[in-house]
């Protein structure tokens, strides 16, 4: 069968997040079936996950990086199928806001979907871990109200995540939603900054979504979102 | 091969029709694949049309209701497969408002997409139908500044169209979006207003969205779209 890809597969939004609903409602193994490489948070808002290569870790609030084995769940994921068809563009050294201004830039990214997956070498990388929640859980701002932090100088790894046009924001993350894993898996987060040295990026328009959401979980059919604070909430907490 | 009764296929965003692109992205043909249920409109916002039992039409804006050939393309459609199996549910006497408010109630339409199709016996229909517009394509607030509207006293037919949360108005019509065809397929557009005697309705929640976006299309990909203004253009529009 020919690989698809084509669409970034999403399980959850991130507005579900907002009032907490941090239920696992996909597995890993389930969501291992749509993709090979994406970023997402397990049950509980159990810290950032980054998938690479088909292999899914766990950047957990300890700093440490854990395998995440195939019965663990997540209440919000998104993958695609990485294309290695796909040429690969050279990347100066530059900041993490200079990146992904040059990005939109080069990629034309703005009204479609892309998955990126940057590799190189990296004088400066600087990550936020979201600490797991026991029910009954709070708000997410709550929750992400103090997160700790990691910082690594002169580390080898891959950046991933993705571009999603504003109009989704609320659904997903609108802009760019980055996590980092080092070659040695030693350290992942959810990327606040970085200074590259020298890299190469793939850049995978996606022209389709295919957005799962958990309709058998009550909590989620029956909440409460609210859209006016949505915004506010999550530039607080995936700032 | 088992049919998808969980997904639904939406091509193209409301939120690109806001400044105007109203080329046809999609064929009906490549849409049928999708779905046998549904709604959209033709390039160049000519009518509203109505997929049933597999069929497309299209009211046009001169009142008639015309077969939607498998060339014809359209820049927003959105389909699904319908469920034969599902539990018909008898609807009384009411107003639209009151039924989407009641179906809202009885179905726990908040958080999930649903497809609805509602066949009866109507006292009254009252319908708007997009004029047609040429190129350079006006905004749509422009374009839809002067619909014509149709009424029918006295018809049997089906009611079309889906529930979307609110979080994805922008990306669609948040709430309800309900076009109406008659049964002698002579009456048909965009649902202002109905008095439903007696009829049934089938809610179909649908956990998938499979949102294709028309990425070869330039015009989509370097649109710039007013976020700002966007859910006020399409309150007017889409009243």
């Amino acid at each position: 069968m020919m690989k698809d890809v084509q669409t970034l597969y999403q399980h959850g939004t991130l507005a579900l997040l907002v009032p907490g609903l941090f239920d696992g409602t996909i597995t890993t193994s389930d969501l291992l079936t749509h993709g090979d490489t994406g970023i997402g948070t397990l049950a509980g808002l159990d810290g950032e996950v980054v998938i690479i290569n088909g292999q899914a870790f766990q950047a957990a609030a300890d700093g440490t990086v854990n395998a995440v084995t195939d019965e663990m769940t997540m209440p919000f994921a998104s993958v695609h199928t990485f294309d290695s068809q796909l040429p690969t563009t050279p990347v100066a050294a530059m900041t993490m806001m200079a990146f992904t201004a040059w990005l939109k830039q080069f990629a034309g990214l703005k009204n479609a979907f892309a998955g990126i997956v940057l590799t190189g070498t990296f004088n400066h990388v600087h990550v936020r871990v979201a600490p797991k929640q026991v029910k009954p859980y709070p708000p997410l701002t709550t929750a992400t109200a103090s997160q700790p932090e990691f910082t690594r100088n002169d580390v080898t790894g891959t950046v991933i995540g993705y571009f999603a046009p504003e109009l989704y924001a609320g659904v997903t993350v609108g802009d760019f939603h980055l996590h980092f894993i080092s070659d040695d898996r030693q350290f992942a987060g959810h990327l606040l900054d970085f200074a590259i040295t020298t890299g190469e990026v793939v850049t995978q328009v996606l022209p389709n979504l295919l957005l799962h959401l958990p309709t058998d979980n009550a909590d989620f059919m029956h909440a409460d979102i609210d859209l006016q604070g949505l915004n506010e909430s999550i530039n607080q907490a995936e700032r």
